[in-house]
């Protein structure tokens, strides 16, 4: 036999029970993001190098998947191709790149159909994205993103829009959750009051360690950056900053007075609080100081989820940026976003044994095979179940009983179907219920009865 | 500004009217085939190409898109890498490349999981494939197949399955349909009564092109390729072939009655005409002589489907193929499988305008923005319109009218609530009907009752 066959490291292939619940994640946040009136749109998995590159540093353009330009050449090269002339290889290389987010995509989208867009445009995109990162545990190289933003409209009220999305959708699916908010005018206003305010970049990195280094630990590290001792004592109290939401804000308006971007910053958290205080969004809202998100285009507010119940790093994240689109050309156009890491979501879901017990079309009962006579009678019967909505199979060969109750159970379909010579003449059937082996006869409308969806 | 951003040849963005269109037609055909016990999986997109190679034959084999090693090395290629020794790019070259269809993966997938799989194994899969093709007009690089297949399993019962799929799935979507049916069983057996058992592939393409080219091409095609006089004067009475289903059938049984396998072919289109004849399906089955299916990996009945209302090529396609997974390296499996064509399924439904008027969950009604009193007035109505089921959304600024009903009119909502100063005094609002322009005066509970989605 050859060998078994396999696919490429950091891939996967999704079984049926894995596909089950992972359409239970994908449809759960789906229905929440048009609830809210946000649109669907895919873009393709292959985008050119030009819209690629240059948008996520040097280290994310090292990670797209370039693709080459088949058609042009034999599927396997010869020995002369790759030994060959370079430049005739040269050739091979397209322009082309696996997508490697869904906001650069969606950036370009919105500005290639701006004359065909209503704005502001609230789209959503679930599609999976390559990263060539090296794969280990929990990390992959093919993985669905699920995005919402809103882009041309700078109101605070879309971000309090996508912290109660966020709200609902952990809430449908049962899991408790913290959302941590921070703000980049706040950090950058911190940089300014302490004296840095060149110096954000090194400031936010060193800050968004706290936790796991400790407040020495980022101190070293500023030092190391070459941040003056008065910067640091200047920063000290703020590293400490414990209490409420509210009395840190308080802190930080006495703090921040000096700063115009500071307190802008410190306003529009202060703003969403209040909506999130008269508006629960029946999920924790903190304020974070440490966070700051990685990513360099984010320009206003910023969060992170997290689950309160299993240690599992962010499950989804977020934040303004003011000029995405700036980079095809279209300028002054604000935009915000969530993204959920629906891989995260499920191994929590996982771990807490909170997946829904059964999916919603999963069949629920197969007629077992005894020849053809009995065929021609089931399967009127069957057509009548569908009908009905009842996900039903007939086993599709007369094969020997245990081969047919063995499927049945791998397969863990609740209700077998026996319908043989007798029951036929009786115009019955007997029903069994795999799990408790109890048996009962029934006719046809009362099966439909028993099985139907309601129930 | 910069030049307008654009994607690759052959790809396509999906617009939100597009998305929602497309998932009608993938909803419906998921729906049918959970109705009928198929179980999801999907695989990567990548597959390695020894995976992939050397099953689409050697022209399918270049259309493959193969992906580089891009971890590996500087995202813009240096002048030098370039032109320097080949050998070095060679290796950039990895050993993955792009799905071309989801036959070969689905294969693949039941040879390197059989441990885990309850055979006979239903399973369908709804993924893009990207083909290298030269892009024209209804071809594109990258596109959606919706397949099902039954793997372990060689009754007749699954050809009908699928047929009676078929039937459902157009039914569903209000599409008049015409199955032909046929089997490369009878095909082998015509090759050999007359006399060219070992020309079955030249034989077929011939055959193939009977409606288009007429006898006369067939049998200059049939002389070109060097098959003799009396072979074609054998062949000439059924390519005449008339009169109904019944009477082609009974015409070949004398025909092939020297032929075992045209015989076992034949014996298996009668029980499946048999079955359709006892269990209607509810759209037209034909008998066609001259269908042979491209795809050489098919050994049993195989099936195409064409619109009876708009000229189109096949939509949908399928039949049974005795070892597929032999090339994994697991012999003697039967399967049998059927795909539809996302793509023209959609151009159908939109040359007959029979796309639903309305997508499920758009949005049904927008609250005009006064301010931020209006705004926290607004809000927990808009919490009990999504908790109904009810997509909802208020613009998220305070912008002039004129541009807030600008939008409602280009996204095409229905509705528009509008709540001032004096509607909050009153605990009303007024909703006005965007088509007719008519405007009502209601209390919230009114406003839920008027747009619970039931109505």
């Amino acid at each position: 036999m050859a060998d078994k066959p396999s696919i490429p490291k950091g891939t996967r292939d999704f079984s049926p029970l894995e596909m089950t619940r992972r359409s239970y994640i994908f449809d759960t946040i789906r229905e929440i993001f048009k609830l809210h009136g946000f649109l669907p749109i895919e873009t393709p998995a292959m985008e050119n190098l030009t819209t690629l590159l240059g948008k996520y540093g040097d280290e994310g353009d090292k990670l797209v998947f370039k693709v080459l330009n088949s058609g042009d050449f034999k599927a396997k090269l010869s020995r002369e191709e790759l030994e060959g002339p370079a430049a005739r290889l040269g050739n091979l290389i397209s322009g082309k790149g696996l997508r490697y987010d869904l906001t650069v995509p969606f950036a370009r989208y919105v500005v290639q159909h701006r004359s065909e867009i209503a704005f502001p445009f609230k789209r959503y995109q679930i599609q999976p994205v390559w990263r060539a990162d090296r794969p280990q545990r929990g990390r992959y190289r093919e993985f669905y993103q699920c995005d919402a933003d809103v882009i041309g409209s700078s109101d605070l009220l879309n971000e309090f829009e996508l912290i109660q999305i966020i709200g609902e959708v952990f809430e449908a699916l049962r899991l408790s959750v913290e959302v941590r908010l921070n703000h980049r005018k706040v950090l950058a206003g911190i940089a300014e009051v302490i004296g840095i305010p060149e110096r954000m970049t090194d400031f936010t990195v060193a800050v968004d360690k706290l936790e796991k280094v400790g407040r020495e630990g980022v101190m070293d590290e500023l030092r190391q950056k070459g941040i003056g001792q008065g910067s640091l004592s200047r920063l000290d109290p703020l590293l400490d900053l414990e209490g409420s939401t509210r009395e840190k804000l308080d802190f930080l308006e006495d703090f921040l007075h000096t700063s115009e971007i500071g307190n802008e910053g410190l306003a529009e958290v202060r703003r969403l609080f209040e909506y999130e205080g008269d508006h629960p969004v029946g999920t924790r809202l903190e304020f974070d100081l440490t966070l700051a998100r990685g990513l360099n285009y984010y320009t206003g507010s910023i969060l992170e989820v997290n689950s309160q119940e299993v240690s599992m790093g962010s499950i989804c994240g977020g934040g303004r940026y003011d000029d995405l689109t700036g980079i095809f050309g279209l300028e002054g156009v604000s935009g915000v976003g969530i993204s959920f890491g629906a891989d995260r979501i499920y191994d929590v879901l996982q771990q807490l044994d909170r997946f829904p017990e059964e999916g919603e079309l999963d069949t629920r009962l197969l007629f077992v095979n005894f020849g053809e006579t009995e065929v021609r009678h089931i399967l009127p019967i069957l057509g009548r179940l569908r009908k009905r909505g009842i996900a039903a199979e007939l086993y599709p060969e007369p094969a020997k009983m245990k081969k047919q109750m063995n499927y049945a159970h791998q397969r863990g379909i609740p209700f077998v179907a026996l319908v043989g010579e007798q029951e036929i003449r009786e115009g019955i059937l007997t029903l069994r219920e795999m799990d408790s082996g109890s048996q009962e006869k029934l006719t046809t409308d009362e099966l439909l009865e028993r099985l139907s969806p309601a129930k």
